[in-house]
C-alpha cells in the first residue's frame, strides 16, 4: 500500500497545478463588484471535490454567497469527520505593495522557503490550506485507506464575516452531522516546531463616521471656529486607550477571562525572540498593553485597532479645506467570556458619548464573533497529536492565536461538535497583506499529515 | 460717456459667457495631470487681456506653471495699478458631492442669489473675480475712460502655495513696478454690508507620515503588539491641541500678535449671529480656542487643522488589517509676527518628538507664507472706500479674514507696494467646497466697482 509521501512525491506537480489554478480566480468576498469570481471559486471547488472521491458535491445557495458541500459516507457506523475551510479571500490592497500581481501566482524562493513558496492571495489563507484537505483525501480514496466518513463545508465569506454561515448550518444540522470538525486556517509555530491552535480571539467590527459642518469649507474662512470631524476623530480615537495602553470603553474588562501566574508561566515557556521579531517587522520597539507579554498581548489579551482611516483631501499635494466628514474602520479582538455583541454595544453606546456637541457620530457594526478555547484532552485533540508526532517527528505545542475564526463559537452551539485546529501556515505568510505566501514544503506537509488524524481520530474513537 | 452701470447692462450676456468658457477648463494645479488645461488656461487669459485693451500680453514661463502678464501704459507720469489674480483652481474633489459637474458652468437661482450664480469650480476663486478686473479694464478702455496705468500678472500656482511667483517676482521687479497692487480674492461680509480685507492669515501646511511595521499586517496576528501607525498618528493629531484648543507646539504662541482689548472691542461691533452661522453650517454648536469669540477664532488667532487624512483599509466592507504606514495633510493658519519657516520648523521637531519609539515618523513641508495686515489710511486703502461708497452707497467696514494670500507679503517686501484686497465674493460660495458659485449680481457690481477704484487713485495720488 502507498505511502502518502510517496503518491505526494508522484502527484506534488499536479497538485501545485491544481492550486495555481484555484488561486487564479480574485474570490474577493468584501467587494461585490466579484460576485461572479466568487460563483467561479464555488464551482471550481465543486469540481475538486468531485474528482478527489467525494460521493455526493452540491452549491448550497445562502441569502449570501453559496458553501461547497461534499461528503464521502462509507459506513454509517464510523466517525465523522467535517473539514470546514473557506475559498473567499481579503483584498488585495494596497496594489502598489506587491512585487507581482496578487492573482498570477508565481514560485519564488525565500530564506524560509528554500523549496520555493506560492505568492498569490488566498495561497495560504485559505484556499492553499483548504485545498491540503482536498488532496489529502484524494490520497486516502485513490489508495483506498479512507478509514471513516468524511463531509467538506467550503464557505465563501469567511473574509466578511461569515454572515451566511450560520444561517445555512442552522438550517442544516443532520447533513452537517459529525464527529469532530477539522479546520485548517491557522498556522504551526515554526516549520519544526509544530503547534496545534487551542484558543482564538472574538471580533467586534465597526465603521465610525464623525459629520462637522453640512459640506466641506475653506480651511481659512472658518479653521478654527467650526470643529474639524478629522481632528476630532483622531481625538476621539486617541481617548480610546489610556497611558497604559488599556481601552478606555467602560465595561470593556468585566468579563475578561484572567489567566492563573501558573498558566502564564506555561505560555511564557514558548519560544519567542523578541529581537528577531523586531527586525522581521522593521520596527525598533514594540508596543501594547502594560503589563502583558508580545505573546500575551497577542493571543490572551483584547485589543482595539483602526484598520482603516479616512477624511478630507488626500489626492496630490495640498488642499485647504475642513471636511465634511471622517471616518474609520475599527476593530476589537476578544478573548474568551468577552460577548461580542455586548462589546459592540459598548464601543457604541461610549463613542457616541464621547462625540463633543459640534459634530455627529455615526457607528455602524459591521460583523463579530466569539472567542474560542479548546480542550486539550479530547479525543480530536488527542489524535491531531499523534498526527504531528508521525509526520514531524515532535509532539505539537498547544497554542492560543490572536486571529478569530468566529464560527468556530458557532459550530459548537449548532453541531455540537468540537473544532481542532490543524494549521500548516506560518506567521511570515504575510496572509492579508501584500505578497501573500504559502510554502511548498507546508502544502506538502499537511496532505501528509491529514490522513494520519483520520487514521488515529477513527482508532481513538473505537 | 457712457457709465459702468449702462455698459455692464449692455454686455453682461457676453461678459457671463465668455466667464463661462473659462470656468469649463479644468486648470487644476494641484494635479499634474492638468498641466495640459493650466496651459490652456494661461492662453485663454492672455486672449481676454488682448481684447479687454492691453498693448503688452506675455505668457512668461516659470519653473512651474506661467505667468500671464499684461500691460497699458498710457502716461508714464500717471500712476500705476498692478493687477494681481490667479487662473488656477483647487481639485473639485469629493465629486460626488457636486450638484452639477464642476467644469460645466451653469446658472441657478439661490436664496442669497436671486438674480442668478455660477456654479463652477473657480466661479469665485479665483476666474470670476479676476475677470471682473479683465472687464473692468474693457471698459475704461472702450469708452476712454482709463485714468492711469494698468499691469495684469494673472498666476497659475496660487492653490499650491504660489510656488515659482516669488522667482517671478525677484526677477521682473522693473517690470512690476507699480503704486499699488489691487487683488480680488476674499469677499464681502454682505451684499449690503461692503468690507475691505486688511488682515490675512498666514500659512504652514505640511504632510505628515507614520511608518509602524515594514508591510500591512494581520491584526488578529499582530493586534495589541505591535504599534498600529492610524492609532498612534490619532494620538499625535490629538496632542496638537490641549482642552481649551490651544496648540501644544512649544513655542507656537511666541510671536503671535496679541490685540488690545480696545481692538477686540471694535472687532466685537461687526455683525454677527451665531444661531444663523449654526444654522448655515448645520452644527449643533461651534468649537474652538477658549477664551475667544468665533470672529476672533477664524481671523486674528492662529489654527491647525487636519486637511486630510489616510491609512489602512478605506474600501467597502471589512479588513482586518494592521496599515504599514498612515499619513496626514495638516495646516497652521498663522497670524501677523509669526513667521511661517519658523513654525514649519517648530511643527516638524515637535511632531517627532511626540513620537513613539515604536513607530517612523516623516514631516514634508509642502508651502507656506506670511500673515499680513494693511494700514488703512493709505492712499489705496481711501481710494477702495470711495469707490465702494460710490457703487454700494455704504462707507465698506475694515475686515480681518481667516484666510491665506501668502504673496501679499512677498510683494510689499519685494515690489515695495501696498496690496488692497477688494473681494465680491461671499463666505456662502462655497470656495474650495463642492458647488462653488459666484453671484451674478456679485460679479457686476465688481465690473461696476473697479472703475471708481481707479478713478480715486489717481486722483488721490496727486
Amino acid at each position: 500500500m502507498k505511502s502518502a509521501k510517496n503518491y505526494i512525491e508522484e502527484n506534488k506537480q499536479r497538485f501545485l497545478d491544481e492550486l495555481i489554478e484555484l488561486l487564479k480566480i480574485p474570490s474577493i468576498s468584501a467587494d461585490p463588484a466579484y460576485k461572479k469570481e466568487i460563483i467561479r471559486t464555488a464551482e471550481a471547488v465543486k469540481t475538486q471535490l468531485e474528482k478527489a472521491g467525494c460521493d455526493v458535491v452540491q452549491i448550497c445557495e445562502t441569502p449570501g454567497n453559496p458553501i461547497v458541500y461534499g461528503e464521502k459516507i462509507i459506513d454509517k457506523n464510523l466517525p465523522t469527520v467535517l473539514v470546514y475551510g473557506h475559498y473567499d479571500v481579503q483584498p488585495p490592497d494596497p496594489m502598489d505593495l506587491w512585487d507581482s500581481p496578487p492573482f498570477e501566482p508565481i514560485i519564488k524562493k525565500t530564506e524560509t522557503h528554500p523549496e520555493g513558496a506560492i505568492f498569490a492571495r488566498g495561497s495560504s489563507d485559505d484556499k492553499g490550506q483548504m485545498y491540503m484537505h482536498v488532496k489529502a483525501l484524494e490520497y486516502m480514496v485513490k489508495t483506498n485507506q479512507l478509514p471513516c466518513n468524511v463531509k467538506f463545508m467550503i464557505e465563501g465569506e469567511e473574509e466578511v464575516g461569515s454572515v451566511s454561515l450560520g444561517w445555512f448550518v442552522e438550517r442544516n444540522k443532520e447533513k452537517l452531522k459529525n464527529d469532530v470538525i477539522l479546520i485548517s486556517d491557522t498556522g504551526l509555530i515554526a516549520k519544526d516546531v509544530p503547534s496545534i491552535t487551542t484558543g482564538l480571539r472574538g471580533l467586534s467590527y465597526v465603521e465610525v463616521e464623525v459629520t462637522g459642518p453640512n459640506r466641506d469649507l475653506h480651511s481659512g474662512l472658518y479653521g478654527g471656529a467650526v470643529a474639524n470631524p478629522i481632528n476630532i476623530l483622531c481625538d476621539m480615537i486617541a481617548q480610546l486607550h489610556d497611558e497604559n495602553n488599556r481601552i478606555t470603553i467602560p465595561g470593556f474588562y468585566d468579563d475578561v477571562e484572567e489567566l492563573s501566574q501558573e498558566e502564564r508561566k506555561k505560555m511564557a515557556q514558548a519560544p519567542f525572540d523578541l529581537d528577531a521579531y523586531k527586525k522581521a517587522l522593521g520596527i525598533e520597539d514594540i508596543h501594547g498593553e502594560k503589563g502583558y507579554s508580545t505573546n500575551e498581548r497577542n493571543s490572551i489579551r483584547p485589543t482595539l485597532d483602526v484598520n482603516g482611516i479616512w477624511g478630507g483631501y488626500t489626492g496630490e499635494g495640498a488642499k485647504t479645506v475642513i471636511a465634511s466628514k471622517a471616518f474609520a474602520k475599527i476593530s476589537m479582538r476578544l478573548v474568551p467570556d468577552q460577548d461580542w455583541e455586548k462589546i459592540t454595544e459598548l464601543f457604541q453606546n461610549h463613542f457616541e458619548k464621547i462625540a463633543p456637541k459640534s459634530v455627529r457620530v455615526k457607528v455602524s457594526p459591521h460583523h463579530g464573533g466569539e472567542a474560542y478555547v479548546t480542550p486539550i484532552d479530547s479525543i480530536g485533540y488527542r489524535a491531531a497529536e499523534k498526527a504531528y508526532e508521525v509526520s514531524f517527528g515532535k509532539t505539537p505545542i498547544p497554542q492560543r492565536s490572536g486571529g478569530s475564526i468566529p464560527i468556530v463559537a458557532l459550530f459548537e452551539r449548532e453541531l455540537e461538535s468540537k473544532s481542532i485546529l490543524m494549521g500548516f501556515g506560518l506567521d511570515s505568510d504575510a496572509i492579508h497583506s501584500p505578497n501573500e505566501h504559502f510554502g511548498i514544503w507546508n502544502f506538502l506537509k499537511g496532505i501528509e499529515t491529514i490522513p494520519q488524524f483520520y487514521h488515529y481520530f477513527t482508532k481513538l474513537s473505537k
